[in-house]
C-alpha cells in the first residue's frame, strides 16, 4: 500500500532532523529540490561568511590576512576529513579541482611505478574521470584497462578481481557512481588492489556528505572529491584530496607549486616539497571558496553524518517504492540497487523521455530533478533540507505530468547544454 | 629638490584619476596601502557582486544558474583579453591558478614538440614559475637552461639570444620581474623566439593591470597569469590563461577534464576535446571567482590601462625620487630599473633590515609594502587607488622610522611566513 500524503507529514513531524531545515536558504516554499547531488543548496551561515571573508578579512585585512589564511587549506581539510572522510588531521587539502587533484595523484602514482604499465577504471566512472585516466594513459602509453560496470549496480568484486592485477600501477573508481548510485564496496577493493600491490584513488564526490565515507577504516590510499554536492559549498568550491600520512613523503604532485613548497616564502632557488599533505598544493587557494567550504562542512557536522544517512536512506526508500507504485505504469524503470546498504544519496529513474520529462517538471511543475544523457532522471533527496513530504510532491507531480503528456505535449526541448 | 607635502596634494588635486579611488573600499583613511600587487584592494561593486552570486544565482537560482554559467570562463576572459591583455575574443579563458595554466602550457608545448630537449626560463622568475619548470624537466629529462637575470635590470636581451637557440622547445618568462619589477621587452623576446622556432609562455601576473599588455601586437603566442594583484579579484581568485587562436587547436591541455570536452554534458565515451581556448579548461570553475575577476576587470576598464598606466609611472617616479633623497642616506638603494619605460608597477627598495623594517612599518606607522627574502622592500603605488600623498606620507613614515632605528628598537621580529 503506498504511502498517503498525510504519512509523509508524519514522517516529517517524527523526524529528529526536521529542524535542520533552516540550515539552508529556501526561499521558494513551492519548490522541490532534488537536485543536491549536481549543486547543493545554500547554507544559511554561509551569506554571512561570504560577507565577512570580503568585507573583512579582504576589504580591511588586506595582505595581512594571509597569516590567517595561509595555513586554511589544511585547516579545513583537517574539518572534512574528521567530519566527513574518516580521515585523520594532516590528511587532506583542500585545492584545485577533483578533475585536477585526480590528475595529480594519479601522475604521483605512475612516477612512483614506473614497471607497471596498466591504469584501472570503469566505463561508468564520472566522465572527468575517464577522461583524466584516458589522457595520462596515452601520454605514458600506458595500457587503459576498462572494466564494463553493471548500468545498475556498478562494479561486480568479480570484475574488480579480474582487472586489478599485479601489472596494474593504480586504478580509479567512484565510491558512488554518478549515474545509478550504485555505492561500491570500499574496503573490499582496497583489499583486493592491496593483494596485488595496486593503489587505488577513489573518487568520493557523489558520497562525500552524503555517506559516511571511512578512508582510514578501508585501508583508503589516495582520494579526491568535490564539495559543492553534499558540502554545499557552492557553484565551483574548491576541491580536495587525501593522501595517508604514509605515502605523503614518498608520492610527488606532477605540478610543482609554490603551495607545495616548503617554507615557501623564503622562495628558494631549487623546489623542495613540504613532507605533508600539502605538498600537493599548487598554486594560490581560494580563500572565499576555502571559507564555504568550512561553512558546507559544519552544516553537516551539526547533524552528523550517521543521522544524515540513515534519513537518506529513508527518503531514497520512499523515492524507490513511489517509483515502483506510481512511474513504473508510466515506462519508468528504478535503475539504482534496491538495497539500500548497495546505494548513496540518489535514484535514477530511466524513462525514454528523460530529457523532455526533467526540462517540462523544471518549467511547469517547479521541480527540479537532474538529467544524466541519454535516459536518467537523477532524484537526490538530499537529508539535511529534504522533507518526505517533499518526496512525494515531486514524484505525485512528476506522476500526474507523464500521466498527462505534458511533457510531450510542451514540443521538443532544445538539446541539453548544462544538465 | 624635494617635492614637498603640499606639492604631493597639488598633485593629486590636478589628478584626472582622483576620483576613481572610490571604487575601492577604503574605510581606515589612515593605512598607506602599498601592496596592491600582492592582493589588490576589494572595489567597492564587488561587495554587491559577490552577495548577489551567493543569494541570487545560487541560493535562488540553484542548478538552472548553470545555464548562465557555463559560458561565463570565456566571457570574462573575453573581457580581460580585450581591456587588459590586448588579446582577441576566443584566446582567454579564467581557470584555475597561474600555477596550474602554467603547466598546463609549458606541456602542451612539450608535448607539441618532443624533438626540442631544453626548456628556459631565469633564475629570477617567480619561485611557482621556476618550480613547474624544474618538475616538467625533470619529469621529461630535459635540458634546464636558466638564464641569470641582472637583479635590477632583468633578463638581458644579448642573454636571452644565447639561450634561446633552436634546441629549445618552450621558454617560461615574466613580463614584469616580481622583486625588481623589470619590465621585459616582450615584442622583441618574442621576435628573437620566433627566428628560433621557439614558443614563449608568458606570465603577466606581475603587469596585468599596471601595464599595457599587448599580446597580440607583440607576438605572444602564449601567456598566463592572475587576478589577484591590481585587477583587484580577491585572495586566491581564479587565474587566467591565452592561447593565440591559431595555436588552440595544435595544442592539447595534458590534463583532460570535462570542461575542455567537446558538448561537456553529452558525456562522451572519449575525451575530445573542444576547437577553442576553453579545451584547456579542467574541472568546474568557482562561479564566484569569475564574477569577481569580471568585477575587478571592470573597475580598471572604466578608467583604462593607458591612464592608469600613466599615473603609476607618475606614483612610481615620485616612489624613485623620495627614495633618492630620504632613503639612500638611510642604507636603501633602489633596485628597479630607472627608466619608466623599463618597470612595471612596483619599486624594489633593497635594504639589509628589510624585514624588520617592513614587519614595524606595518604594525607601528600604517603603512603596508611588502617583503620579498632577503632583502627587499617593495613598494606599489597602485594607480587606481594611491595618492601622490600617500606616497610621500608612506616613503615619510618609512624615513622616519629608520632613522629612529624604531624597526630596531622593536627587537627581533619572527622570522616570515607569510610575506
Amino acid at each position: 500500500m503506498t504511502l498517503t500524503r498525510q504519512d509523509a507529514v508524519a514522517l516529517d513531524a517524527a523526524d529528529p532532523l526536521a529542524g535542520f531545515r533552516s540550515a539552508v536558504v529556501i526561499d521558494d516554499p513551492d519548490l522541490i529540490y532534488l537536485d543536491g547531488n549536481s549543486l547543493g543548496r545554500l547554507p544559511s551561515a554561509s551569506l554571512h561568511v561570504a560577507d565577512h571573508v570580503v568585507r573583512e578579512e579582504w576589504g580591511r585585512g588586506l595582505v595581512r590576512s594571509w597569516q590567517d589564511w595561509i595555513d586554511r587549506p589544511q585547516q579545513v581539510g583537517d574539518l572534512l576529513a574528521m567530519h566527513l572522510l574518516g580521515a585523520a588531521s594532516g590528511e587532506v587539502l583542500i585545492c584545485d579541482s577533483t578533475t585536477v587533484n585526480l590528475y595529480k595523484l594519479l601522475a604521483a602514482v605512475l612516477d612512483e611505478r614506473p614497471g607497471r604499465r596498466v591504469i584501472v577504471t570503469d566505463d561508468d566512472n564520472f566522465p572527468t574521470d575517464r577522461y583524466v585516466v584516458q589522457g595520462l594513459a596515452a601520454q605514458r602509453s600506458l595500457e587503459l584497462r576498462v572494466i564494463r560496470a553493471d548500468p545498475v549496480h556498478g562494479l561486480s568484486m568479480r570484475a574488480i578481481v579480474e582487472a586489478v592485477r599485479d601489472d596494474v600501477a593504480v586504478a580509479a573508481f567512484s565510491h558512488v557512481a554518478y549515474r545509478s548510485g550504485a555505492l561500491l564496496d570500499m574496503a573490499a577493493v582496497n583489499a583486493v588492489a592491496a593483494g596485488q600491490g595496486v593503489r587505488v584513488v577513489w573518487d568520493v564526490a557523489h558520497s562525500v556528505g552524503a555517506v559516511p565515507v571511512h578512508l582510514h577504516d578501508d585501508g583508503a590510499e589516495l582520494a579526491v572529491g568535490c564539495t559543492y554536492k553534499y558540502v554545499n559549498a557552492g557553484p565551483g568550491s574548491p576541491a580536495f584530496l587525501y593522501v595517508r600520512s604514509d605515502l605523503q613523503d614518498r608520492l610527488r604532485s606532477p605540478i610543482w607549486g609554490w603551495f607545495g613548497q616548503r617554507a615557501q616564502f623564503e622562495m628558494a632557488e631549487c623546489y623542495d616539497p613540504e613532507p605533508a599533505v600539502t605538498r600537493f598544493g599548487a598554486g594560490t587557494p581560494s580563500v572565499l571558496g576555502l571559507a564555504l567550504v568550512a561553512a558546507g562542512v559544519r552544516s553537516l557536522a551539526d547533524v552528523g553524518i550517521e543521522a544524515l544517512r540513515a534519513k537518506s536512506v529513508a527518503l531514497t526508500s520512499l523515492v524507490v517504492d513511489l517509483a515502483d507504485d506510481w512511474l513504473a505504469p508510466l515506462g519508468f524503470t528504478v535503475v539504482t540497487p534496491r538495497d539500500p546498504a548497495r546505494r548513496g544519496g540518489h535514484v535514477a529513474l530511466a524513462h525514454r523521455d528523460a530529457w523532455p520529462i526533467c526540462r517540462t517538471l523544471v518549467e511547469q511543475r517547479a521541480v527540479i530533478p537532474d538529467f544524466r544523457a541519454p535516459d536518467i532522471v537523477r532524484v537526490a533527496p538530499v537529508p539535511l533540507y529534504t522533507r518526505f513530504v517533499d518526496v512525494w510532491d515531486g514524484l505525485d507531480r512528476l506522476r500526474d505530468l507523464v500521466a498527462s503528456h505534458a511533457h510531450v505535449l510542451a514540443g521538443t526541448p532544445s538539446p541539453p547544454r548544462v544538465t
